[in-house]
């Protein structure tokens, strides 16, 4: 059995690939408030015209799409659709007990894969750059999930 | 070890603290569902103006936003984007061993700043006030991760 | 103690229907990019409209809402909705040890409304028959999550 412990190598390794995604998708949300602040534009609800300290010249048009919100929103929604079915898939691929460097190179190359696939998107590189990181952190969690079903099959 | 049964206190906070989060993000879609049937608008899909039981008197307005309908989406959209990181964070969190009271007040913590958000932002507060609360779980969130990064790497 | 190990049957149920649901988040993702590039249309970001390997001739209504593409991002939201959700409240209930019967009923159970869903989502059948599916997945997610508090605060 897998010792769910900060000794067990395996347990680290999720436990770093799994807490870096998390301050990633955290780390959006603030981006996204950061741009919003800055541009001054692209707030999310119709109350956030109100006057305030967030606020203190609002106007209806600031309610209207802005791009760079809507980019940095994008990036969110596309770590929502691949982050949290990689923390699943991540740790029940190391209940397995997979060798250690095939656990490392799964989840640490799955955060680097979202670390390209934030640069090509955040900088509006290439659809075709960012289809390829796109691409092969579906490919890491796919695989996980595999091995799983796999395992529990035999 | 921390034993994962819920005779160990670190278990059943998180467990108690994820299990209504859990219900949040559930009731979140009752919560839309029942808008939209009062409302009778803010359908999701083109099918939904067919006639049926859920909509004796269909009307292609019906696909139109529905501020309320809008409204509810906001929240849950932004459930999305909080809520399951609460939830790999929080349970790496209690691997590590915490203190029982720290583990408490960050887990107990979170839960309670996302009803405060959820009062903000379902009664249309200020953006002040739902800023407050968004920010307060999502600190808790990445001071959690972030504790588990260290606990790793030392 | 539940041991997490793939010779506990509860784990390897859990497991299998966690894998299997993973398989579906990233699955829907590949679905969207399918659409996408079947219809040269619907797609993200303003980039996508760069001429380039995955788009030779670019077109400015390339960007413009396309149905299916749009179809398959509202079935992958209510993925990301109702999902997640699950894989934590199904995890927990394991950790309660359920009768075997009990977990499988419930955890292979909402595989299977899932699966119903996705049918009836896809291929635009009534909503009253998108809800019913919808409806089975919520409550057993909900009922999982109220009986982990139960045994939780007992």
């Amino acid at each position: 059995m897998q010792a769910l412990t900060f000794d067990n190598p395996l347990l680290t390794t999720y436990a770093i690939a799994a807490a870096l995604t998390v301050l990633k998708v955290i780390g959006q949300g603030w981006i996204t408030v950061a741009i919003m602040m800055r541009a001054h534009s692209g707030w999310a609800a119709p109350e956030d015209i109100r006057p305030g300290p967030l606020n203190p010249h609002p106007a209806p048009e600031q309610l209207a799409p802005h791009e760079g919100v809507e980019r940095a929103r994008r990036v969110h929604r596309n770590d929502l659709e691949n982050i949290p079915a990689f923390w699943i898939a991540g740790f029940l691929f190391i209940l397995t007990a997979p060798p250690l460097w095939l656990a490392q190179l799964a989840l640490y190359g799955f955060v680097a894969a979202r670390a390209g696939h934030f640069y090509a998107y955040a900088t509006a590189r290439s659809h075709e750059l960012r289809a390829t990181f796109y691409t092969i952190g579906t490919l890491l969690t796919a695989a996980m999930a595999l091995y799983v079903i796999a395992v529990a099959l035999v």
